[in-house]
């Protein structure tokens, strides 16, 4: 078990973190296996994503563009109503094989951090599973 | 392996689960590891969330807000095509980090279990694996 | 850990791969412990589902219908913007509890690959932790 700290540096970013994570492998020596990744916040989020250049823009305006125009009731920062939606929605939580040392990624997928409300430091709590 | 009962009250409800699991690791000793909860229900989800006093409220309504009012085939009831929607874009399935026999959670995070068409008896299925 | 090759004949489909995945637990002898099943896609996903005759459809077309229509930048295939949207959204990686060589899912509850643009050949990457 180790933490990951990732400072975002925008409001809203896609940060591709997959050779961040390919490095804690080859350190570890985890050699096959999972990897778990749990990112600690609620105005972010965790998943996988394709990134052709321009993609992480269409991203982040689509899912802001997804989220109900509405009157929301939350007390302190009515602004972060959409953030924890799309956290709720998306997931905080990621589980990935891997093999010689490194995780088994299709050629396009990238496992990436979605920031909503930075810039912030952000915690991934990292985990094995040896098998 | 055990599974967990919970009872829900509501026809629509986000219920905080994470003294729940806490109080299963802690009784079962698991001190360090990864808590696995698989919800087996098609109309309801698990996931995390923020919890201030109001956000339970605001994330039902965006949900049903997103559901795109179309027609729907479903043939027994047409009612709960948005549940099922929800469910299989939130999801039943997800991992947690344990540390101290406790769950690793960011400041704001919480366990939830967001029920869409209740009331109901929902059933958890909660997994270890200690490492 | 074994790769599970799956051939898709539709531009758009829901594929039950349930019984796949339990024919793989029982020909492995697992026993007991967690399924992971990871996608290595961008414009498909892997969730759980309620399948009832027209459901299928139902989930395929809100799905489609949730991504909002704007100007997007994709350079190569702005047409596949709504499919790594969506891959993102749902996810690609799947924890399943098993209990005496089979799934422990919920009566109506399914595991399902959706293809967004196929049809096409797509992999599976399914490990287990026996516990």
């Amino acid at each position: 078990m180790e933490i990951i700290k990732i400072l975002t540096k925008s409001k809203e970013e896609v940060i591709d973190i997959t050779e961040t994570i390919n490095r804690k492998i080859k350190e570890r020596k985890i050699g096959k296996g999972l990897c778990h990744l749990f990112l600690t916040h609620t105005t972010a989020v965790l998943t996988t994503a394709d990134l052709d250049p321009g993609t992480d823009k269409d991203l982040l305006q689509a899912l802001r563009a997804m989220i109900p125009k509405l009157k929301y009731r939350h007390p302190h920062n009515p602004e972060h109503v959409g953030d924890h939606i799309l956290s709720s929605i998306i997931g905080t939580s990621l589980s990935l094989p891997i093999k010689d040392n490194e995780l088994m990624l299709g050629a396009w997928q990238r496992i990436v951090l979605i920031e909503f409300s930075g810039p912030r430091n952000r915690e991934i709590i990292l985990s094995f599973v040896k098998n």
